[in-house]
């Protein structure tokens, strides 16, 4: 499998407690070693940075540590690789531009039948089952709304009806985000957290390190972390349900459905 | 103004020698210190390290040369911001698939009238002439090539005459790359260089750095470096001409086209 890491908050913040926890699993404590990737937005923007090598042993992953860059809304992938070789092209997260914004897109699972998906105008590069399903999911979009609508409730509904149709095609887990909201879908592993006034601290299941958010944070802070497993073990994270959709919006959960 | 630096090489060569060059104009020996952006490819796959900073005081600069990253396409860009304000979104390259590949492109100039420039579905972001050109330049291709043709002189010859009709919008100098070819197109400023056995010294006229290439290379090297201006003081750089468009493959001059 793969692991997923997401966030959403109010301010600036950087990812860098969770990362050193999923970083461990890539090749550490974990077995994903075909590369990682992570994403994050400023503004319209974004800064990816990936590597085909194990995250564990990444001079890029390093920097990515100790350079904590600041962003509201992050995406990120740790990968076993199952559909497609091992190489940049196939290392998550993959980002397309639509309605004028920059969307990226990360999976965990195994999809089959996903040959036969119609992606339109968007041509995967690689040859991942994950890179496909994105484009298709676009190319959906994009049908149904050729310009951004007012109405962003509809293209959440949509986003999720999409969703559902991926998951008849095996597992699919799914991180998707243009710099404002994360949008989030679980077919079996995904939990999240959000974190708010009071802080208190955290200890990494994966790695020996705490983190005092109080010193950290400011009273107003509201950040949300999303990832397959939990990455803290005295923490309450939240395990969503199969089929659950939801989306993230400053760290503010601002819409879910469930099945 | 701002700077572009390109390479195209036929084994996965660094740039850490002409980058640490380029770097030095980011806001040392030079005025362009709105941002700066450099794109490797690795295969069909590609990294992006990018900073709206200035890149003399930019730590991820500092990895970029530390890090020697080996690609055979490379196109990277400083900017001095004209046309829209300095954001991470407006920070060059530019990076979108056509034809289930990605092109990257980086512009120097400033252009007029450009608002008119019918991009089609390929949307901007930002609000530069520059990635309003490049999206149009996609919109043009695709019009004319819904799939990627047999005869790549035939999309070279459209990209020049594109080129040639957003020089008429004032000053177009252009780096394009899908990871095998380098595509350049000269306004007023471009200048290139073929690196190839036997192989000398080189010394950057930016920063009191040598380099012998022999210690670096193999006697079947051919590299290209393509900059806004002559980024060595002991070599002979070629200057092109206005109009003047060139196709480098990993490495060699294939295609040229001069006015």
């Amino acid at each position: 499998m793969c692991e997923l890491l997401g966030m959403s908050a109010n301010v600036p913040t950087d990812i860098c407690f969770s990362f050193t926890g999923l970083m461990q699993r890539g090749g550490k404590t974990g077995p994903h070693s075909d590369g990682w990737g992570i994403t994050f937005y400023e503004g319209r923007g974004f800064r990816t940075f990936k590597d085909p090598n194990p995250s564990c042993r990444s001079r890029i992953a390093e920097l990515v540590q100790e350079y904590p860059i600041k962003s509201c809304a992050v995406v990120s992938h740790i990968r076993q690789a199952n559909r497609g070789g091992v190489s940049l092209e196939n290392t998550h997260p993959f980002t397309r531009e639509l309605w004028g914004r920059y969307w990226t897109f990360a999976h965990n699972g195994q999809l089959t039948g996903y040959e036969k998906l119609d992606t339109g105008r968007f041509r995967p590069v690689g040859d991942t089952d994950s890179e496909i399903a994105f484009c298709w999911l676009l190319n959906q979009l994009e049908a149904k709304f050729p310009d951004l609508p007012e109405d962003m409730v509809a293209v959440y509904d949509y986003v999720a009806v999409c969703c559902d149709r991926l998951r008849e095609l095996g597992v699919y887990n799914m991180l998707l985000s243009n710099g404002e909201c994360v949008l989030t879908y679980c077919t079996n592993n995904l939990h999240w957290i959000t974190r708010r006034a009071p802080f208190g601290q955290a200890s990494l299941i994966d790695e020996d390190v705490t983190i005092d958010f109080q010193m950290e944070t400011t009273p107003n802070d509201v950040v949300t972390v999303i990832a397959t497993q939990p990455l803290t073990n005295d923490e309450s994270w939240h395990k969503m349900q199969p089929g659950e959709f939801s989306v993230f919006h400053y760290g503010e959960l601002i819409h879910n459905r469930t099945l």
